[in-house]
């Protein structure tokens, strides 16, 4: 390193980290002409401090012991890329203490204890930033906070996990179950031996909470969000929602009208035209949809995930740092202040609307008993609950046994009377099976 | 205004000003939220003084003499939304000079005179912004400055001139030709009376001299954009590209292989395949895709135009001082170091690539005298001249008088090659019209 260089305590050297170091070394030239000083990780601590990374570095930098970058006088900035709530949360906590800028991927630990770190660092007068924890290096953090601060935010949509949209882009291109598909995922490195993170929705939680708390101005965190995985995804249903005019994502949205309201805030396997922007964004890929007032509809998209788009976001962090240092701490502090306690919404209090108030569009897919009257018993309990028909396809499942699969797209319907229906329905013994019900976003 | 509040002074009381007052008062509680202090529009001066506009504001404060913002002392930032080049660049350098922060959306004198206005800002440590000045409310200048900062970036493909595109989506959806797109858009005021600014492309040649600017740290400007406009395209072009897989959008492109390599900055009609993203962006709205290393594809997609989206990012500016003062110049002035003369490229020169060493796929619309050899012929001369074809599609264009139109999309070929082989494929008495020539990107 040279004097004056931004010094970079690194905490976790997996893949991501590897990554970042990667980048510095590749980009050093052109990173130390965009900034009045350079950039340079001068220690890293990982449990394991001994493999050779794929990366360019001193290996006498490398230590086991976290507290060598958390406790050292010589360390500006602390960049967390272990993942995990704990230990991540208490060494934020301690950098950040100690008057170290903090630089993280987390979003984990940023859903469960992002509003705490935030307002320690900018008590202690330091920044915190993490323009990696959501979209992998799409701009979104940086768009969020200054990019669209202008505007009373409305709504966000976003394929924010790539594991997730990687398997339903299998199903739905070459008709693959669910298993096949995450099979091959794994196969591939793009999921997890264990895959519940991703294909549950933890993780697009984690992320969505993050996007709405910095767009709402409010205390939300992975608690607070209503979520359901892709587990249930049938081939079936990508058939019948592509006959329909749609295609399905795994969905972080959050929504919010008029400046006072309650916010929904969920994930959810999602129908969405298949000519938005969102249908389009096919494998790993991620694509944020942000709506507000007055700027209309803007839609970012780039790679979710991967050591090579990741780091162009964590370095893009540390440069924000060696440029302006606590500076970058006060940009996105000020646009950040309404998350800091200035709106009247705090923890607790009842800011979401419960999911039974959820109104949208509802893809229903039926199991019936193919008889006279089944039909018509049906249309009249939806209609008896305010439940009006968009669209509607028929079709024979089973020659043999006379049963037919019969899926509805509703009208905007609120959510709770969805349900007192098909309970309704589905307690019928002309219904056959559970009756399927996703979302659906016009 | 509060006292504290950041004081602007607006020049240019049009559409777009009246959009940024309006915006100012609509948002005024959130915006508060959101920073240290305020933003007031304490005077504003148009040459139309006296017109009531839509908009809530105090008719006192307007004014015919720009002097008394320029020249006043009680006046932070200068908003400039006039547009043109002169007396805007005057305004600039004045406002600047007297220590004021400076705000505009004026591509045009930007792509002409940026740097010199900021090197003059730099000098005295004010901050020039200009979000508005490409793609309305995208933030991609912050995007680019800041979001990406950390890549190299080698490649800009951006459809950042709504009017064009909603010609050319119109010519492709309904089969319209040209001069009826063209009175339709004008029609529904999305097109000017004289429409050349937008159809031969000047305005995407300002935006793509900007971006490149910003991307690649040199000193691109407006003259040494390559332009071609979309006057001279049919709707059979629109109908033989869909037939062949692609659609056809005016694209800024600019491209830099090799962080020391010759540009590529150029403006013209373009074959885009039919599944990316740019292919889906209809309309007025723009759509920007930036390829770096390390982060690969982003892509970012919003309302190009309108009073609506481009006071977002105006007052997205006005807000950065706001919270920033000077530390808005610092922050995105340290990313334009390259631009300011750090990088090892000057005006003058030879850090363009010229157009005959352009290396793309071609679209190649024949007509023929439909007579045996004619095409083996053709086809001879393209190997000569090292093009090979990649897709071909051949259009009986009348039975009677035995005329064929033969397109050809070619692989990867020299543009200097593609011109000398259409020379003496033109001079041929059975080429029967100048052979129509797009580029295609892949």
């Amino acid at each position: 390193m040279a004097d004056g260089d931004l010094r970079v305590g690194l905490i976790g050297f997996g893949n991501i980290g590897s990554g970042v170091v990667r980048t510095l070394a590749e980009n050093r030239a052109l990173i130390r002409s965009r900034l009045p000083r350079g950039v340079s990780v001068v220690r890293v601590a990982d449990l394991d401090a001994t493999t050779r990374r794929d990366a360019p570095y001193d290996p006498s930098i490398v230590t086991a012991d976290a507290g060598a970058i958390l406790d050292a006088s010589d360390i500006d900035v602390v960049l967390e890329l272990m993942g995990g709530v704990e230990p991540a949360r208490s060494f934020a906590e301690r950098a950040i203490r100690s008057g170290k800028h903090f630089v993280t991927a987390n979003k984990a630990m940023l859903a469960l204890h992002g509003p705490e770190l935030r307002a320690l660092a900018a008590e202690k007068g330091v920044a915190i930033l993490f323009e990696a924890a959501v979209g992998g290096g799409i701009p979104i953090i940086r768009s969020l906070q200054q990019g669209l601060c202008a505007n009373e935010l409305t709504s966000i949509q976003g394929i924010i996990n790539g594991t997730a949209n990687y398997i339903l882009t299998r199903m739905d291109q070459d008709g693959l179950a669910f298993d096949a598909a995450l099979a091959e995922a794994q196969r591939l490195g793009y999921a997890e031996p264990d895959p519940t993170y991703d294909v549950e929705g933890h993780d697009t939680a984690h992320k969505i909470a993050i996007l709405a708390s910095l767009a709402f101005g409010m205390d939300i965190r992975f608690e607070h969000v209503w979520r359901e995985g892709i587990r249930a995804i049938q081939p079936l249903d990508l058939k019948l929602a592509r006959e329909l005019g749609y295609a399905v994502k795994l969905l972080g949205i959050a929504r919010r009208e008029g400046g006072a309201g309650a916010a929904e805030v969920r994930v959810h396997p999602t129908l969405v035209p298949r000519e938005s922007e969102l249908a389009g964004v096919s494998g790993v890929f991620n694509a944020i949809q942000v709506v507000g007032r007055p700027i209309g509809r803007t839609v970012y998209v780039g790679r979710g995930a991967g050591a090579d788009a990741t780091s162009s976001a964590v370095v893009s962090d540390l440069m924000a740092i060696a440029a302006q240092g606590a500076g970058a701490a006060a940009g996105s502090g000020a646009f950040l202040a309404g998350i800091d306690g200035r709106l009247p919404v705090k923890p607790g209090e009842r800011f979401l609307r419960p999911i039974e108030d959820l109104r949208t569009h509802y893809y229903l897919r039926f199991l019936l008993a193919d008889r006279p009257g089944v039909v018509a018993r049906l249309a009249q309990c939806l209609s008896d609950h305010g439940i009006s028909i968009e669209s509607m396809i028929q079709h024979r499942t089973d020659e043999t046994d006379a049963r037919a699969t019969l899926t509805i797209v509703t009208h905007m319907a609120r959510e709770g009377d969805v349900r007192t229906c098909l309970a309704t329905l589905d307690a019928l013994e002309t219904t056959l099976a559970p009756t399927f019900v996703l979302r659906v976003e016009e």
